[in-house]
């Protein structure tokens, strides 16, 4: 009998089956990845990660992030973080880099036992974000109800950042929606809110572009923090509290935002190949 | 390193995490039972089955199950066929008896492949249904916008059965938790909506008490079947199409409702005991 052996693992909750397709493919339909991502009648997981090997010098292996709907997507932090531990702790070794559509990240065991991934550069120009005019990104001027006047941050993806005085008062679910869409932001946007809980501690949720309310956005956590930075709100380095743990953020002097967080394997499994479509 | 080994089972999408329990008991606290059952951080259920040694003549072992709060849960009709199913692939026998809370639930391999639950007895006394005060329960006559006039049927839980051109047009995310309030049942019930769509042929959609709509409830499709016999619209054997799929019931003549279905094994794993608490 043909079978896919997996292992499911997640970050703060944000989880992935993860396929080993480094010694032999593991070509997957696109109704087979929706099948393995269907919570009930499949695994279950966000994100569908399969290992390859590198194509490019200099990384470790190539991660493929399929999308519940069969699609691919370019970048994930907490699936990095994962896929980072898995083969850290194969190798032995405490620095990984990992290739995605999004380019090469570097990753390592941090001292507290979690790993730390960089995250790239936050782009900040009003042409990165994007948004639909020139405005300074420091402050966009849009709202909507108690969210006003947002930074605009990218970090592959373009995030837009609320300040509030307490983020779990906020009806996120009906105002995020409505932000995502609104005119100054054609590739929409990530909406966050966000409140300063003590010196260079955060607590944010994200409403995902296309997603909804997720447990944790890596992406937004590392907009989040730049934001707050850029604000003067928080140091460099701040911990953030999202609704499914919590991270620890440093935007880096040359602009690169490293991510800090844990991972967990949640089980191992097998599928029976024949029975995924 | 402790493991608990688990098989992923569904009927219809409606899932379960099955432990099995017979040689040694698997004691589950309440922490450990929600993080099994959770979807992101566990594995991911709508329920978790613990098959134990059966406490009661006749019967081949029993069925415990754990809701994703970690309470139990009395009886499950697509949970019942999946461990029917794995006890007779186990056994080679094409008949065994479930004992559940609620009873003894004898279960059959149907002509098709599909597997035969006997669910018991439809009760239609006003008392049994409960209602609040002595009505016919051919007519309840409570409703809500579209939906009328239900049928009032109890399957060791409560429903009613509100008939409609197309069930699909019915905004029961809206309807479904308001009706299931209604005072006229101070128990609460499980609110379905139901379409004749061809000779012996129904499509029902139902909203569970406590739950929401789901993809397939066993108790409310031999409640529907029931609702549309004593109506006179279709025969005693009806083929269901619920979202996640089809069932066949039959209202027996000795009131009791037979309920035919597929079953499903999704994929087999281990979980390290220590990641659950």
């Amino acid at each position: 009998m043909d079978q896919l052996s997996f292992i499911k693992m997640h970050g703060l909750g944000n989880d992935f089956v993860v396929l080993d397709g480094r010694s032999a493919p593991i070509p997957l339909s696109i109704a087979e990845a929706r099948t393995l991502a269907d919570r009930h009648f499949g695994i279950g997981c966000d994100q569908l990660i399969v290992m390859e090997p590198p194509t490019s010098e200099g990384a470790d292996l190539f991660m493929r992030i399929r999308n519940p709907d069969g699609g691919e997507a370019e970048a994930c932090g907490n699936a990095t973080r994962c896929i980072a531990s898995l083969v850290m702790n194969e190798t032995g070794r405490d620095q990984v880099v990992i290739q995605t559509l999004a380019g090469h990240l570097p990753a390592e065991t941090a001292t507290t036992g979690e790993v730390t991934v960089d995250m790239g550069p936050a782009n900040l120009g009003w042409q990165e974000i994007p948004l639909a005019e020139e405005r300074d990104t420091l402050h966009l001027g849009i709202g909507a109800g108690p969210l006003q006047d947002p930074v605009g941050v990218n970090m592959g993806n373009p995030h837009a950042v609320f300040f509030v005085e307490d983020a779990d008062t906020i009806d996120l679910a009906t105002l995020g929606p409505r932000l995502e869409h609104d005119p100054l932001l054609p590739q929409r946007a990530n909406i966050s809110v966000l409140s300063v809980t003590g010196p260079d501690r955060l607590r944010q949720r994200v409403w995902e572009r296309g997603a909804g309310i997720t447990l944790a956005c890596g992406s937004g956590a590392c907009a989040g923090a730049v934001a707050a930075a850029r604000r003067g709100l928080t140091g460099r380095r701040v911990e953030t509290t999202m609704d499914g743990g919590v991270l620890t953020l440093e935007w880096r002097e040359d602009g690169h935002v490293l991510m800090t967080g844990p991972v967990a394997t949640s089980f191992r499994g097998k599928v029976e190949r024949a029975s995924l479509s």
